[in-house]
C-alpha cells in the first residue's frame, strides 16, 4: 500500500469517523442566483414572492454582509471556485464568445482539487450555467451545462435542472461518494439583448403563455408593477417598476427550482448530511448595480445550511463576507486545508465557525473588490476595500467614462435615464448619467451615513487620514494578492530582474505634467 | 478510396506536377526578428553590420512598404499565423504569464490548416519564440520553443537554432515531405528589466566575455557608439547612441543566426524549392516604436525570396504590405484557397503576385492597424488606416494617458525622457512626454509631408473631408472584421436579438453632456 493510498485511506477514515462525532456535513450543495440582488421575503421584500428561499432561510445562517469580490458574471463564478479575486485567478471578464477570458493556465479550481485530494472519492458537479474555464481548469465529474444545452433550457427550465439533480444525486448514491455539487440557475438574468420577444428577463419564457412553451414545475407568479415600491437606487419611475414586475415573475422561476432541487435533496436523503449554500454572483443588472463596486453592485444575498444539530437557524450574522470565503469553507467541509503555500495567496476563510458563534463585529472588518474588465472593450478596473462603516474605491481608468454593457444598454431602465439625458428632462433617480459616467479617481463614503454613496469625502481634508488608512490597506491586500494592477494608474510595477525580490512601483512623472483633471486629488502611500 | 483520399492524392498529383511546370517551390521558410527595425545594410542603415540578411535582400524582393497591424509580440505572431487582425483572432496582447490571452478557440492556423487540408503531408516546424497560444490552436508538428528550453537558449543561441534547423531539414528530408518553417529569433529584443547583467539588448550574452558564456557560431560585432548616427525618432543623446550600440550588437548575432539557417537550407538542398520570407514582428521598443501606430512602431523590413528563377531579385516594391498578407501568400505556396467563406474574413492577399510584377501604385492603397493591449494593465485601443499618402490613428481610449509597459520603462531611453520631463531639463527629442502620454482621439498625418507624424491634422477645417473619407475606410474595414470595438468609445455594438441581422453602434450619449476634454473634435460617420 503506497504512501498516497495510505493518506486516502486516512481521509476517508477521518471522514466517516467525524460524521458520526461531529454530525452529519458530507456534501455541499451550491445554489447560486445569477444576477439576483434582495428580492426575496427573507431579505423584508415585501412584494417579492420567494416561498421557498424563505424557506431556506428559516433553516439558515443569514448572511447580513456578504458581498462578491467582483460584479460581474465569469469573475464571479471564477472568484467562487477558485478562492482567488479576479486579478489573482486570471478571469479579469466574461468567458464566452470575443471576451474570451480564462484563468491562468496553474490555476485549480474546488472540483479539481476536490478530485485530486480524495483521489476521486468525491464527486462534483455542475448544473446550469458554467461560464468559466478554461475546460481544464474547472472539470466537474458531472456536468450539464450551456455547452451541452441552450442556456435557457439549463439555466430558467427548473424542469429539467430537476431532473439533471435527480440523474446527480442518483450517481452520488450509487456510487456512495461524498459530492460536491454547484447548481447554478440563469435566472433573474436579463435576455431583453437577446431574445426580447420572452420580455425583458425571459420572464414569460415556458409560462405557458401562447408562443412561450411551458415549464412543468414552473407556476408563474404574475407582478401588478403599479403595486411595487421601487428601491431607490432606480429611477422612481413607471419604466422602473414595470421592470421590477418582469425580474419579480423571474425571481418565481429562481425561487421555485431552488424549492425542486432541495426536494430532491430531501428525498435522496441528503438533507441530513448536505450543507446548502444560497447565494447570487452580482448586484443587480441596473445602472450601479451589476459591473459597479457599489453597494448594489456587489452586495449578496446568502443563506447557509448547515446539517449539524447545534447549527444556528433562522439567524442572522453581520460578519464581513466575502464570495471569496466559499472556497476555504467547502475545503473546510471535506477537511482540506485550503492551500496557502501557494503564491499568490487565497486570501478568504472559511464560514463553518459562523455556524456555531458570532464573533464580535470590530468596525475594521473589511471585505475588498477586484473588478477589471466585463465585455473585453469595457476596461474600468477599480479596487475597492470596504469595511462596516468605510468604503474606497480606486478607479483606475478613471479618466475614461465608466463603461456600459450590451445587455444593460437596450435595458428600458437605461434608455430611459439616456433619454432624459439626451432630451434634457427631469429624471426622479438618485444620480445622473453625468456623475454616473465620470468618475474621480478615489472614491470614500461613510456608509453608515450614505448608504447610497453620493457624498464623495476623498477630497475633504479632514477624511485625509482616513482615507489613507483605506489606501494602505487595500495597497497591501493588492500587494498580498500579487495584483498586476497595483501600480496603475499613475506608475509602472516592476518585478523581474533587479526587482524580483522587491517589486516597486516606478513612477510615470504624470504628476511632473501637472493635472489635467480637476477633479481628483492625488495621495501617496507612504 | 475514400473521397477525402482522392482529395489528397489530387493534392499531392498537383503539387508534384507543379512544381515541374511552375517552377520549383515547394517549402515555406519563415525567418522573424523580434522587435527589429530597419538596422541593417539593406535598408541602408550605414553602421549596422548584417552581411547575412544583406546577401538574402541581394536574392529577394525587398519590401519598402510592409506593415504589421499590430505592434505587440503575440498578437502580430498571431496574425502572421492566423491571417487576422488581433481584435479578430482573440489575441488581444501578450500570450505569457498573467496577461493570459489566446486567440478564439475556433481559431485556426497556419501549421493547423495546413496539416488539415495536406492530411498531414506537409510538415511544419517552429524554432524559437513562440509566444502564441492556446497549444491546441497553434500546433506544429515540430516545436523547440520557450515551452521546452529557456527564452535565451532557444531564441538568440543560434547554434542551438542551427542545430534544431538541422533537425527539422533531416525529418523534412527523411519523412519527403513540403515544409513551413518558421525560424523566430528572440533578438534584438531588450532584456534589461529582466536580465540586464547580460546588457540591455542581452548583446553580451554569449559573447564569450567572462561571465557571458559563448555562442560557438556567433562572432560578436561591437561598435563604438560615439561613432553611431541617432535615428530623428530617438533624443539625440549620448544615451540613445549607447543604446543602438547595443542594440546593433544583438542584431549581429540575429544577423548571423539567419546567415546560418540559410546555410543550411541550401545545404540540405532546399534553397532551389523553398520560398523564404524575412521580417519582424513590430518596430523597436523605444517611445513611439513598439506598442505604437506610428511608422516607427508597424513599418517593417521584409525581404521574400523565391526560388523560382523568374523572380523579382535585389529589387524593391512599393506595394503596401501587411503582415497579415503572410497567411494567404503561403496558402497561395501550397495552392490552397485562404478560407474565406468565414465570417469574418481574412482580408489579406498573396504576395507571390508581387514577385513577378509590381502593380501600378494607387494613392488609396491602404493597409490597417488595430493595436489593443501589450500588457493586461495597458488598455489604450487603437485603430488606424494608412495609404500611401495618409494616416489616421483612432485613439479609443484616448482620455487616458498613453500606456508604457514594463520592458520600455526600465530602458535608459525612455528613463533619460522621464528624469528631463520630472526636472524640467531640455532634451533633444522630437516629442515632449506630455504630448507622447495625452494624445487627441483622431491623429491625421499626412505622411509625405510629414514623415514624423508631428502635425496632426485631424481638427483642420480643410483636412475634415480627408479626415471623414478615411475615417469611413477604417470603419468599412472594422465592420468586415466583424471589431467587437467598433462603436467604441461614444457607443455601444449591439449585435444580437432584433440586431442580429443589422449590428448597430448606439449612442452612449457622451454628445449631450458636452465636451470634457477641449483637444478633441468628435466626427459623425455618414
Amino acid at each position: 500500500m503506497s504512501f498516497k493510498y495510505i493518506k486516502i485511506a486516512i481521509y476517508l477514515l477521518c471522514l466517516s469517523g467525524l460524521s458520526k462525532v461531529s454530525g452529519e456535513t458530507k456534501n455541499v450543495l451550491i445554489l447560486l442566483a445569477d444576477d439576483a440582488g434582495f428580492e426575496m421575503g427573507a431579505y423584508l421584500n415585501k412584494f417579492c414572492q420567494t416561498p421557498n428561499l424563505d424557506e431556506l432561510a428559516k433553516r439558515s445562517l443569514i448572511f447580513n454582509n456578504a458581498f462578491t469580490s467582483v460584479s460581474s458574471c465569469s469573475p464571479s463564478r471564477a472568484q467562487i471556485l477558485t478562492g482567488q479575486a479576479s486579478h489573482v485567478n486570471g478571469m479579469y471578464g466574461l468567458h464566452q464568445g470575443v471576451h474570451n477570458f480564462n484563468v491562468l493556465p496553474q490555476v485549480t479550481s474546488l472540483p479539481n482539487i476536490l478530485r485530486q485530494k480524495s483521489n476521486g472519492s468525491i464527486l462534483s458537479g455542475i448544473i446550469g450555467k458554467k461560464h468559466v474555464g478554461a475546460a481544464e481548469n474547472f472539470r466537474f465529474d458531472y456536468e450539464q451545462t450551456e455547452e451541452h444545452h441552450s442556456i435557457n433550457q439549463i439555466g430558467r427550465n427548473i424542469t429539467n435542472i430537476k431532473q439533471y439533480t435527480k440523474e446527480f444525486l442518483t450517481k452520488a448514491k450509487n456510487e456512495n461518494k461524498p459530492f460536491f455539487l454547484m447548481v447554478a440557475f440563469h435566472d433573474p438574468h436579463r435576455c431583453g439583448h437577446i431574445t426580447p420577444q420572452y420580455g425583458e428577463f425571459c420572464e414569460r419564457w415556458g409560462s405557458g403563455e401562447e408562443g412561450m412553451g411551458t415549464i412543468p414545475d414552473w407556476k408563474p407568479i404574475y407582478y401588478d408593477w403599479r403595486n411595487l415600491e421601487i428601491p431607490a437606487y432606480l429611477p422612481q419611475t413607471n419604466i422602473a417598476q414595470q421592470e421590477l414586475a418582469a425580474q419579480y415573475m423571474t425571481m418565481s422561476r429562481l425561487d421555485q427550482g431552488v424549492g425542486l432541487v432541495l426536494k430532491e435533496l430531501k428525498e435522496y436523503g441528503f438533507n441530513e448530511n448536505t450543507l446548502v449554500i444560497f447565494t447570487s454572483d452580482n448586484g443587480p443588472p441596473f445602472p450601479g448595480g451589476r459591473t459597479n463596486l457599489y453597494d448594489f453592485g456587489i452586495r449578496e444575498p446568502m443563506f447557509m445550511y448547515s446539517p449539524e444539530p447545534e447549527s444556528r437557524r433562522h439567524d442572522t450574522t453581520s460578519a464581513m463576507t466575502s464570495l471569496l470565503d466559499i472556497f476555504p469553507t467547502v475545503m473546510d467541509v471535506f477537511h482540506f486545508n485550503t492551500p496557502n503555500n501557494t503564491i499568490p495567496k487565497t486570501t478568504g476563510k472559511s464560514l463553518l465557525p459562523l455556524l456555531h458563534a458570532e464573533p464580535k463585529p470590530d468596525e475594521n472588518d473589511a471585505v475588498f473588490g477586484s473588478q477589471n474588465f466585463h465585455e473585453i472593450t469595457m476596461n474600468y478596473p477599480m479596487r475597492m476595500i470596504r469595511n462596516r462603516r468605510y468604503k474606497l474605491i480606486h478607479n483606475l481608468n478613471y479618466w475614461s467614462y465608466f463603461p456600459i454593457d450590451q445587455d444593460l444598454y437596450t435595458s428600458p431602465t437605461f434608455q430611459q435615464i439616456l433619454n432624459a439625458t439626451i432630451t434634457k428632462t427631469s429624471l426622479p433617480w438618485y444620480k445622473t448619467l453625468q456623475t454616473y459616467y465620470r468618475r474621480p479617481e478615489y472614491e470614500l463614503y461613510d456608509i453608515k451615513a450614505d448608504p447610497m454613496e453620493l457624498k464623495n469625502l476623498a477630497t475633504k481634508p479632514s477624511y485625509k487620514k482616513k482615507l489613507l488608512e483605506l489606501l494602505q490597506l487595500l495597497y497591501k491586500w493588492q500587494v498580498e494578492t500579487d495584483d498586476p494592477w497595483r501600480c496603475a494608474p499613475h506608475a509602472v510595477l516592476e518585478s523581474q530582474g533587479p526587482f524580483k525580490d522587491n517589486p516597486a512601483c516606478l513612477s510615470l512623472g504624470h504628476d511632473a505634467l501637472g493635472k489635467p483633471f480637476a477633479d481628483y486629488e492625488k495621495y501617496v502611500i507612504v
